[in-house]
């Protein structure tokens, strides 16, 4: 039997998780996101902040990305970093600006969970749980945010094979949990100039080997601010179901990752740019 | 000043070499291969064999390229080969078949050269001169093509940073050559469901950085047929200015690489799908 | 400045953190695991099963590596496994299988937490607490090690910098808890002959730019039985303060990890050389 | 069948080529450097400057390393520079140095070729030949030395896994010339403390695949100078038949890599402490 033919299965040497595998339905899934579908024809875009400062900056910010396209929003409350001395999130208090955002604007809210102690309360909260590349393989993490019912946003650990990927979706989808959306966001390689290597390829890969939909983190992984456009339309482009992205109000002053963050002005040309790449591959963005 | 803004120059953290800097000259290099010009806003498809195996062969994998709208064929004479054991190429005898097809196409050719005493012998036949990856840092032959006045088509060594890519064109254009088109062919990490990584970002850092051509090549970036079109898809997204791809009327009879190879249908496919992204992002193939 | 010499300070571009940084104190950390002090002159070997698997295999094997000069007893009762179809430990069974192989042979014992909700727990059966690979970045469950007063064996991520390791440990300090030891176990890179690369550079670098004390993981550095010994005697000659191995009273019947664990004989074997090569850098095990 | 026990075949997955595999021959190869034995119970030291860079620098260099028992010298000519604007060597008037300094001393002279018009040449000076690193995969280059009659230090590539750096040697062996000796010099890694990753686990697995002696480059492995010692060490207490290493009388003024060259007071305590750790393994420094 040819392998690596254009049907067939792929030969990647290894066993594809039995939940996660494309052989285990028929169909794609599609991730419901508090009412935005994401794994469907629409390339959903997910923007915000990289951490919740303040009010002003929270509330400025998701008006304008709501305003050009971006039907999900990002912002951290609680938030891993490297150095014990730098901000580590506004907390609960950064949870209850983004639940009052999403009252004014209507866009569902993922924020990042980091202890199995939080889960209960991030998901008051929240409408998806992100699972950062640092905790991708935090099994009692994945095992919990398993147990809850929220959507999942797992990114994929700088270090992390597609078939770790895998297995770290198969321990949420063991249980019970089957809204995952997997999320590319850089490896790490030798290449420096670069914050990671934004590895596309895995956007065909995981879409060939598994149901669950596919998006892109251009922020992280590029880790500088004027590639981002160039590689949230080449994600597209090889097929991504949806891009989340860092935006800022004021990037200058921003408390975590402004060198990578879009201003508001960027991303609303990128939006543009993106809807005519959406197009190009029979895909739109609604 | 802010170093990685849209405008100014970026900050890769080394100096880049005086000639291939973007601050030397004021416009961007078009290398023009035997009157196809590369740098420009066609975005210029190069395809054929990974090797020339036989009259039959080239010529029927040149005319349906050709077809379908590449614009310049490649086709490997001299093969590096990890095994001393594997077929090394057709020598000589391969050069001439490709320099029949050039006369009866038209279509410039391409072909790697591996031994400066074979500089001078591949350039009689081949209107440009393909450096390979694991030659990258092969100082004798790129001083050798760059006493040459044959464009030259570098592909980035499979471990070679930015800089390091940079510094190696640097030694083609120290001797006097400046028609030299830069390669982004996959990396080695530590992922092996494909090939290689192919390192799409490397396309806005160099584009950024230097004033040459920048093109991609999908078929050994990942190393597997069906990844092709989506990768091929993403590098022009990304704003690549071309592609090199391995196209085989027969793949699966290929002496090299047939794997990685599309067929001469997907090959067609493919082409159309190009155009529309090309379009999206104001380039054209013409 | 004279940067790289062999006295001054090393240069290595980024700012050592305060309380794991040699400067800020004037000798080495000495850390004492229930009486076994691990960072002087005596190297001290830890080892013992991957898992906990029953009585049997516990008792026999902690006997022999006693018996042939373990100071520590290794074995895990929560295991992090890539997949969640995998054997995942005994739990806390197993915390009671080593808390009674510790009253009979007076070791001391380390094994693995993996979630911030087990800390309390399992510092109730363990003399120290491992923080593995996979959570050398999972900062929460860093801070609760801090918090706790048991020593801590902090694994270096096989993804991560010494950087990243350095911070990483930081972390636990930070919470009042100075009593660390590092413990290199193999970094991820191209190579997939072994398992992982086993960094040993990272030794001498460590023990320069840190006070506390550094061991090396040969089992998982390599992954391979037949390599453990010739890495753990050049880790030794590197000047590793330790070692912890896995060894398995019959590792083809192992439950986890069996291909790298040392069976009894090449235990009883290898100590012996290990002493000679202890000995030839002027430290002893005693 | 056990497959990765202490006696049988490695498993590795892959066919390790015929010539060099140790499955060819009963015995290890002892390669004979016009004199010096490389492979056997004695470790060899390979000692000198990175570049010749005068008559005094070498020949100070090279009395101080042999009266402290270096075996070989070691010098380049002709060197491979990142950057076509570092100084690229003193080419045969180098050579003619390190033929005099030979006279002198007795001392046999290894030095790298890089262009195959050059290997008669410089196999009219040297008594060994080197292919460096980034030739590694340079095949015209391998065929060209495996005709020569001298025997081939082979450095291994910074990206070569240790398939493809035993098909480089096997290119050799394929032209009639056995005398190759295996060196591991530093893989590229995301590490970046050090210039390269020295992966010492290659030494016990190169020793088991094949018949050739090893030896390993500390200097280059590590890009430190005060980190050669601990790397010299262990590599010698993982099994390496020898050490090339970077030697300099003056360091400081060095032309090329004098930060991590040793001075002649670090080379002479190093070749004692070199001689302890032989002994604890059973080998010698004669």
């Amino acid at each position: 039997m040819e392998t690596n033919s254009c049907n067939g299965p792929a030969n990647v040497g290894f066993k594809i998780p039995e939940r996660v595998s494309r052989e285990s339905r028929l169909d794609s899934t599609l991730v419901n996101v508090a009412g935005v579908e994401v794994g469907g024809l629409d390339v959903v875009i997910i923007a915000g902040p990289c951490a919740v400062e303040s009010e002003e900056q929270l509330f400025d910010t998701a008006r304008a990305v709501k305003r050009d396209g971006a039907r999900i929003l990002r912002g951290g409350a609680f938030k891993p970093r490297s150095s014990p001395y730098s901000f580590q999130g506004m907390g609960e208090d950064g949870l209850k600006l983004l639940s009052s955002v999403r009252a004014e604007t209507g866009m569902p809210v993922v924020t990042e969970v980091m202890d199995t102690r939080q889960v209960d309360l991030i998901g008051e909260y929240a409408d998806m749980l992100q699972v950062g590349s640092r905790n991708m393989q935090n099994y009692p993490l994945l095992k919990e945010v398993g147990l809850s019912r929220k959507p999942v946003l797992l990114k994929r650990g700088m270090m992390a094979t597609i078939e770790e990927f895998l297995l770290a979706a198969e321990y949420i989808l063991s249980q019970g949990n089957e809204n995952v959306i997997l999320c590319e966001r850089g490896i790490r390689t030798f290449e420096t100039t670069t914050r990671n290597t934004l590895d596309l390829s895995a956007i065909p890969m995981l879409k060939r080997l598994t149901h669950l939909p596919v998006i892109v983190d251009p922020s992280h992984g590029t880790g500088i601010r004027w590639m981002v456009p160039a590689m949230a339309k080449a994600a597209i482009a090889a097929g991504a179901d949806g891009l989340i992205m860092e935006v800022h109000y004021r990037p200058d002053e921003a408390l975590c990752d402004g060198y990578q963050s879009l201003d508001l002005d960027l991303f609303k040309t990128l939006m543009a740019d993106l809807k005519r790449i959406a197009e190009a591959v029979d895909r739109k963005m609604s």
